[in-house]
């Protein structure tokens, strides 16, 4: 039988990226063995979608080298890499129930040495929420917008400031909220210009679309508009 | 054969809303006929969905008596019903494409004696131009929002006024807009709580609800909150 | 890390309606943060769809204070609005699986002070069933119609009473029941003219939407039709 | 190059139906063909959803032969099968724009020899005109029902009558009718039990499931219930 | 509170087929409720989706006057009717998986003293067993074809057999077998004309129907074709 | 501005298959530079999805250079690939509206040099018309089916061969069978083990796919079974 | 009551692929009597879809004479088939969650006696994975691409071999993946030529499909291209 | 009657996009009366999804203010923005059919002072066709990919390069490539990390949101990785 896994440690030096271990549907073992796989070369690894019930019997033989965060479901192992020292991140999320997906986006960029601005809870049914917070969000050179439902949030931040803002679909709601794809899909035809999207929950993808443009940001030359 | 249509003329008497003749899927024969069927009864009658091409040779036999608006693609037989002395109604819409559809709901309140006031082109990606019309907005015991897209503005709105709100999606919009879809499945799943939703791009629709709102109001007791 | 809830207190006096707490995706430790912070402040709270499995570890933190509705999953905390002294709302459901959305309906609407008649088990596969109780039901000035798989009653109810009717579509039923979907797009396609509706399964919200209703009406000249 | 066609004149033995023509998609050399080769067999041919630009070219090659009906797109060549002698089918449309629908189903009776009674404009918007007509429909044996958007009608004339009951959808109606497949998923899941449904618009296909069911009925031996 | 549950005990004198009653999503608490006001009235009822475990605490209360059957998740209250003496159904499914389906209806047909012929797993893959078991088939004057996946079956009895046909699409597949709706889709647009069709695991509307047209037999007079 | 084309003339070379041209959505200009392109170097090329109304200023510029077949809307230019010298591909087709896709795959295998044998008109409605040809259709080492609907032709032939069997859904049907969608479907789940899909009205697809197992054959060693 | 199974023993002889047992919907007692009618007969069983939890009663009936593997969820009872003497089958696969379907594939071929090589976790967001090893993936008559999300490793593996290619959709993915339907569309719709599509995480069907391509091929005369 | 639009003239100020008049749903009355509210504002405006039948007309009014594209159906009227002078933008196209679409993206960064390079027919059914651009492709700092069917393109894009990678499905193909939903679907659900998407067809979109990137480099201090 062939072996289970190829990881890609060239990955971060092709693409400024890390592979991550996306930890749903695997076993285990398959795991721990890829945490030993990295362990012996580069001793960096961020893990996305990790339940509890999974991270204990990787505790139990990783021990702390893993830092868990239960409401994103992520791990790291090692240190983070060195601070980018770019603007942090702005991440505004709707409700609370958006918030494990808003910090899944959170760890990545932490994992990569780059800060955020979390905004919770500001949805648009209380707009005076959002308002009295946008001078500072506009201020941000990347805006991630997590929201469930309507992801009316979207449209309104992306028609106030003038950053990339990178709209982040949950899942959150039921019925027509159709598991995220009614959030997936008025963000994509938000009224807004300019507005990019990326799948449902990914707030690992989110976060790394951020680093995309923000690594891009830092090697070019500066310009006044 | 048998006869092929039984006009509901005691519908007016039973709910308060005449039938009126939805045009399209109908020839010009089958429509002219109910239009003589009613002149000869109560003489008054509204037409939607009526394409210039069909409204053409129903004024060649019909003449004046039939009153066309093209952008809303309405005909009024007659003279509307005495006026209903409410206040009137908000027409919200979110841009220039979606005027057609918030003109039929305003058609048809006009053929109900209701009087109505339209806020054309104030999408939330220009949020300024709803907020400096929204204490005029928030006076209106009824405001009617017609969106396509991603509907944002239904949101917006109904997290802004205490008034009832019918989101009127449209099918304004490509891609993933989905035809109506998208901004129908965002009015449902809305942030803010207590929107009512009719079908895409039936204006007729929720100026018939919004009359009935406008009615049962008129026969209740006045009451101070 | 920042604080992951910001209760919008000030929504009542702006939209007449409570925030209230959807308690799906919380955790009790969450759920159990709001209501101390509500406890503190006006010290009453609808929480909907909250389970038994967490309303058990609420009450040993929160007590009496918290009165729990297993059927319709609703628990409130300290006593509801001043009556509201308008006639009561009807609330029709088609048959017994829809009680629990109907009775979330009527457990938001005494929450806010408001009465209601509930109808059960009167679909139209029994029409004599519906037919006995319409006069009554025709005498309120809005009714809810709960009703899943075909969701006929909704058109039924529609073409029999010139009150504003919103249609509550549920997710009972299976296979092209579609979770609620068909009964939603039958309402939303409805011969009946004027018909609302709000999102699948949503009985808070049909009862947000009598309710502004209702409250505008309340404020509005009386005038004979 | 293969021959284009191969009619199937041994169908009416094997079940009891002659094979007809769909002509949608065929070329009017390709139906000429047919209808040629039939001549020359049986002499006898039902052509469905036949345009009239299609029916001119073969009117002038086949004459009168081809009795068209344009409001059906229905042309029957040679004459219709011996009467069956069984009681009348009734087809209850909901409205004026099921006609052509409903239509085609009837055409499809006549030519197999089967008398039927058509019930036009009778939705449920208007329960007075299905109620005022019901005894009559309760006698026929078999009840087709068409309807579109809601097809609320079929459930109620299911809760009704005794009969067997063939809902036949159309694409009446626009939005979330979704070219009829809201009308057929509510018959399906329709709450009265037993109703048997043909896809969206298929007249011809609900006419031959009542031949279906009449001819099994003529040969079975009497019993009172 | 309302009370809540309205038994329908005149649905048999009104359309020939008493109300059953659906177990999904009713507590046991319900079900008892319903069983003791049948019992003080009629004495006799079909019970449907009852689940094992659902069954244990009823045959608690109401002991061995529930005859249950775990293949088809259906209990029988009292004795069935009497019997219908009409040919008996055939009930064909395609796979062993799609037995608690066709079973569900061989046990609707039983309850209303209708006898019936199953004839499992012999689906189209192997088409040597359809065939020899065709001629017995065709001599039922109903035929419920029971089958998921592409349902292939349906459209082969269909053109082998001059009965009435009633596809039953079943659940059974995965992926883009779609929980049925491949199935469901597959049976309405079949090739063989005049099938009708039922919702998805339907087996008890599939029998209902059957009754519907063996029951309308029944009072007709014989004719020879 | 870019070359608008730069046409892959090594893919013959690189798999055994030359690019072809699909016509669809390029305008006469487009098509006529890549035939000239194309003349300049191997002089031989396949058209797919050209329009008659394309077809002629094409063949005002190219002349009788191009072939063209108005059935399968397919052009060649230049003499067809030397022949295959494998046993003809089986091309069976459920009715007369499949012939345009069936022939699309026959006109690709001609211009690869690979012979065909069509069976038009044989789907499952009529059984017989297959069983009577299943023996000569056997013995094709590759047999495409093409059907639209239910697609029950698929399942029954491969319950029938243990050629490979290639599913070709076509767009032909109304209503539920979805733009070919359910015949896709269907054929992805059929009962019969190992059939393989192309894309919806793709016969270039299926007979490239049938070049592809004929080119491996024909270099694999003989073995007897 | 009716016999459960017809077990289908002539499959073998009539399309070269044996019946196989797929598990899921099945209980113990029905898996294990067609075990027994196995044992009596051939002796030799695939049983596919069989969950740890079904497979322990099992063995306790039936020990090591089903060999089991719990990645494939595949038993096998009694000794593969003689090997087929073909070069081996490639499996590519994308992700190390791709492997249990991959594996299913595998444990197919294996039964029947024929070998496969596998080519785990190379998708195309680390190219060069892929890029290393496609000389000796291109050697296979038969290539196997089982791949979840985006699928895109398909039209990339297909635009570098000649051989015939089988596209293997997983349900890997979350979003809009769709459960795999994503990855099956865009294995349909690839812009490489001549792929072939089964079921999403259909292992099985992937293989028989090869095994029909193989056998046939096995008896086909050579000859050079 | 309302004013019909309202321009957004402080867009631009606001997010540093200016408004942009989508054509489609207009009239020529609508769009004209635009062009002249903003000749006398700011004479500078962008018109997209502008048919050649919409632009004659608004030629006869406005003359050679108005700079037409056909392909991409936009037009410019006055002078574009002063340089941006930033590296520029790759804009990657799979297929000649993607070209329209491609070349709006161009024509909104042109009209934005914004230089770009595209990279037309370079799709991955021929590798080579990217790989030999690739090294100039990833040294710019935005990578738009329109690609339509699977979209494959995007994926192995994403993982070549580390700039921003923008993925703009366009709705080439047919049957399920669904009008672009599964080159969307494959764009989200990609292997390669940190891809973000517009909505089908839409250059427009894609090119503001390589603006918003680009306009926020240029403001941000240089620091090297």
């Amino acid at each position: 039988m062939t072996p289970e896994f190829k990881f890609d440690f060239g990955r971060g030096a092709r693409i400024g990226l890390d592979e991550a271990v996306f930890c749903e549907g695997k076993t285990v073992d398959q795991i721990s063995a890829i945490v030993d796989a990295v362990k012996a070369k580069t001793g960096r690894l961020l893990l996305t979608r990790l339940d509890q019930s999974k991270y204990e019997p990787l505790f139990a033989r990783h021990g702390a080298q893993l830092e868990f965060d239960p409401l994103s479901r992520t791990a790291i192992l090692g240190q983070p890499h060195d601070a980018l020292l770019m603007p942090p991140v702005a991440i505004v999320m709707a409700g609370t129930s958006d918030l494990p997906v808003g910090r899944e986006a959170a760890r990545t960029l932490a994992f990569a040495g780059q800060t955020c601005c979390e905004y919770a809870d500001i949805g648009v049914a209380g707009l005076w929420r959002l308002l009295e917070r946008i001078d500072e969000i506009r201020s941000s050179p990347v805006v991630i917008v997590a929201a469930g439902m309507d992801a009316a949030l979207v449209s309104v931040v992306g028609g106030l400031v003038s950053s990339a803002v990178i709209a982040l679909p949950t899942s959150v709601g039921y019925g027509v909220a159709l598991g995220g794809a009614t959030a997936l899909h008025a963000a994509l035809a938000s009224c807004a210009p300019g507005i990019l999207t990326v799948n449902i929950d990914n707030g690992y993808g989110a976060a790394c679309a951020a680093l995309r443009i923000l690594r891009v940001m830092a090697t070019l030359p500066k310009r006044s508009v």
